[in-house]
């Protein structure tokens, strides 16, 4: 039923050049726990994205876009490098299904053995930015000037506390190799009002960066990983209060006002046609810091750091004036690591062949309006969770979170309880939970297993189960390992500044990872 | 804080002549049982209603449109009085805060003391056609052409069983003052497949209405009241299966593919200019039949039967090109019973004097993009059990349905549970449960009673409140009492098609609403 053809989908002739005759820009814009929900185009109330919901009238609309996993790190991980985190080893062998990132305190990072997108590009003459969150690690060898890229302005870490430096360093935030100021110190975020300019600097990098290199003959590529609406969020002071929705509205609207200005200014210096631009967030709402500072999964079940829908799909817009009709919507079931596959079709490279990859390349999708089959696997740290395949989804394992978080006031799914799926324990199943996603997008129906439906859809999901996990060999688990000394003490260009703290003596732990 | 003064409103200049120097054209399309969340426009994931977006596109949405009752005939009958239920004596005394509706053994409908819309139409020179379901009563009395009506095709009641016309005659479909043949025997529903040409019939009684009166210089007024989306839902052959969605999808895609054709005959016939059209629905989705028979209502909580967003905030599209720019959105709350008296003023009528009329114009909100301070009540029966001003909503009662109707698997609200909202008993509250829309339009997190956000929005919410009730004077209740014999045994036009049926004795008694 569901013929597993996907890894043979031929590439399109390449390179694709762009109208002025090099390899087209690549600006990737990943956002930080926004939701599904959280634009007009995908049906927020207030309707406060018309910057976005025009990219999307003059670009592509994927419905079915999905982040590599429910959480942070191991999607950015998943997205640099076009494979499943357990493949990259972003995830924890610490507990069963658990959820690990990079805290300041963890020893790991990116691999020097994984090969990234800007590592690659490169080689085909890109300059390579990041601008904002990093999270692929914070020690030196995991700095994102060791992987590929040329310049970096941004942080690490996410802009959590400490807030006062004292028990804890507080977040660096770089430029380039060195650091800047911390969080909190040099670079404000008003704790009360939720006031920070920090979107305004990050759109002051990509303004100048499109700027500079948009003129010349040499193709760039922007990872615009900005963070605002990850709590605490921030917004800057002309958008605070703006929005029907609070402070979270509030970044938000800051948000697509930004990337208007990104697109208006590739169009401006027309450069438009000569650059694709892809929307898309690391990870679902996190509703568990609702209503005040997080967003919506709406029609979707749950949030960040489950594998129910609310947890993976995000918003997916490419734009790429010129190059395809403008308004589409592709149902495409498309995952952030196709972004890297793509984002290599569209510059004229193969991805590398000595590895798994699986990101496939979208440009056959984008540019001629194909439809390719193809799974996605949701995980849960080491363990796969559910697949999806057309329109179903099967879970192998459900798991919310725990009765013990749940007693402390932790729910990854606020006010939705749906018995048998929804479980506080880990729940695994001989015969998976089978929704169809189609007109039960809330996972909220279980197929009858007993019933043609269950066993026709089966019949096409297990095969593919049964050979991912049979041919899956995991990377080296690189979040297993936490330690005090190694959490952002002494970043370097911390003389200059003087703001070097003493570490602490090494002391490394297994981490625990909670859910 | 909330000044009332949406009571004195100026309506415009009237009446607002279309080009063609007659007064507007006036369709009302009212879905039944459309969700908010079933348009692509509104964020359905399928995105598989490109006509109504479209209409969106060139009119006006309303994020903030809203029924006047969580359940069909007391919604219906307020969209043609402009009055609350509680006024028009849509409702029950029976028990309290109960829904109630016109089944077949009702007794009472809509009373000849209510003032409906095309009456008043009629009075400028009006043609007024029904198409679809009626509702607001089936005895004789009620009939739609005794109320200013000058046509109709479609039925007093919604296509329910038995199915068999044994027990309980199957509903008749009139046209005009005769039944033509009943569901199920002569209108065909195919139960298993959910097989029905019924939006098609419907279709084409407005296309020849339209065709017939629309190149005259008689203004018509077409209230299309369709159903297929009210289970059992159906769609036509062309239509099934086409959906991601599964059958309530196809039904979908049959009304928008429905809508669109109106709109284009109104385009090509040239009388676009001249006639207003509006979309909603009677109320939100109905939960409890879905996935496979009922809508969306995403982001909001709950559904029909229910004073939660989900139960009343319903789609709402203005369309009327050439006379305001396109593609806006307005967040005016606004609801159906509006629809009433801003008809009017299109029409150059001033509404009935004589009575309390809950209905605002929006004629200064569609042409001139005002927007109108104004609560929204929300009646469930004969309590008022929640109110909405500006973003701020209060609930006074909460009651999704009762213990007892639960065990049976009746839920209004499935996989929704939030502690203290979602109630299975009736819970009054002296301090209301506050709710911020904006930010929380899911009513998941009420706003602390201690805090000054709720002492403020509570202190412009509570004198409205008092007003309102201190001025209220219930209509005499139409919904209390129910009798077999009233039944559509023998509907006029029967003995034409033998299908007369003998009614048995009298027996009236007390109607049982049991949520």
């Amino acid at each position: 039923m569901f013929p597993v053809f996907y890894l043979v989908v031929l590439c399109l002739c390449r390179p694709v050049l762009a109208t002025n005759g090099t390899r087209p820009n690549i600006i990737l814009l990943l956002m930080d726990d926004m939701g599904w929900g959280d634009l007009g185009v995908f049906g927020e109330p207030s309707k406060e994205t018309p910057n976005l919901d025009r990219m999307a009238s003059e670009g592509i609309l994927f419905p079915d876009f999905y982040a590599a996993n429910p959480l942070c790190s191991p999607s950015r991980a998943s997205l640099l490098t076009g494979r499943l985190p357990i493949r990259n080893g972003f995830y924890t062998t610490n507990d069963h299904a658990r959820n690990a990132y990079t805290p300041q305190e963890i020893l790991g990072g990116i691999p020097d053995s994984e090969v990234l997108l800007p590592e690659l590009l490169k080689k085909a003459g890109y300059i390579n930015k990041i601008v904002g969150k990093w999270h692929l690690g914070h020690r030196r060898k995991y700095h994102p000037l060791s992987h590929g890229f040329d310049e970096w302005f941004g942080s690490p870490n996410c802009h959590f506390g400490p807030y006062d430096n004292l028990e804890r360093p507080n977040i660096p935030v770089y430029k380039d190799w060195e650091m800047i100021g911390r969080y909190y110190e040099d670079i404000h975020i008003n704790q009360k009002t939720g006031e920070s300019n920090l979107t305004q600097l990050y759109l002051q990098e990509a303004v100048s960066f499109i700027s500079k290199y948009g003129i010349s003959r040499q193709p760039f590529f922007m990872y615009w990983a900005i963070d605002a609406t990850h709590a605490p969020v921030y917004a800057s002071g002309p958008f605070l209060g703006t929005s029907r929705r609070g402070l979270y509205g509030d970044a938000v609207r800051e948000i697509d006002f930004s990337v208007g200005k990104i697109l208006e200014l590739l169009k401006n210096m027309g450069i438009a046609n000569d650059t694709f631009v892809f929307f898309t967030s690391d990870n679902g709402a996190a509703l568990i810091s609702a209503p005040n500072q997080g967003g919506s999964n709406s029609p979707f079940l749950c949030g960040k750091q489950t594998t129910f829908e609310g947890g993976m799909r995000v918003p997916g817009i490419a734009w790429w004036p010129g190059h395809f009709a403008a308004g589409q919507v592709s149902f495409q079931l498309a995952s952030i690591m196709d972004l890297f596959t793509t984002s290599l079709a569209l510059a004229g490279l193969d991805p590398p062949a000595d590895r798994q990859i699986d990101g496939i390349d979208l440009s056959p999708v984008i540019l001629a309006g194909k439809e390719i089959e193809r799974p996605i696997f949701y995980y849960r740290g080491n363990e796969l969770m559910a697949v999806r395949m057309g329109p179903y989804k099967a879970h192998y394992w459900t798991w919310s979170n725990s009765w013990e978080e749940l007693s402390q006031g932790i729910n990854f799914c606020p006010g939705q309880n749906i018995t048998g799926v929804t479980t506080h324990d880990q729940v695994e199943y001989v015969k998976p939970l089978l929704f169809h996603l189609g007109r039960d997008p809330g996972e909220k129906y279980p197929i009858r297993t007993s019933s043609a439906e269950y066993q026709t859809a089966m019949l096409g999901i297990t095969p593919v189960v049964r050979q991912h996990k049979d041919a899956m060999i995991p990377g080296e688990p690189q979040l297993n390992v936490c330690d005090l000394a190694v959490m952002n003490w002494s970043p370097p260009g911390c003389e200059k500044l003087g703001k070097c703290l003493i570490p602490p003596e090494s002391k490394p732990w297994k981490c625990v990872w909670p859910h």
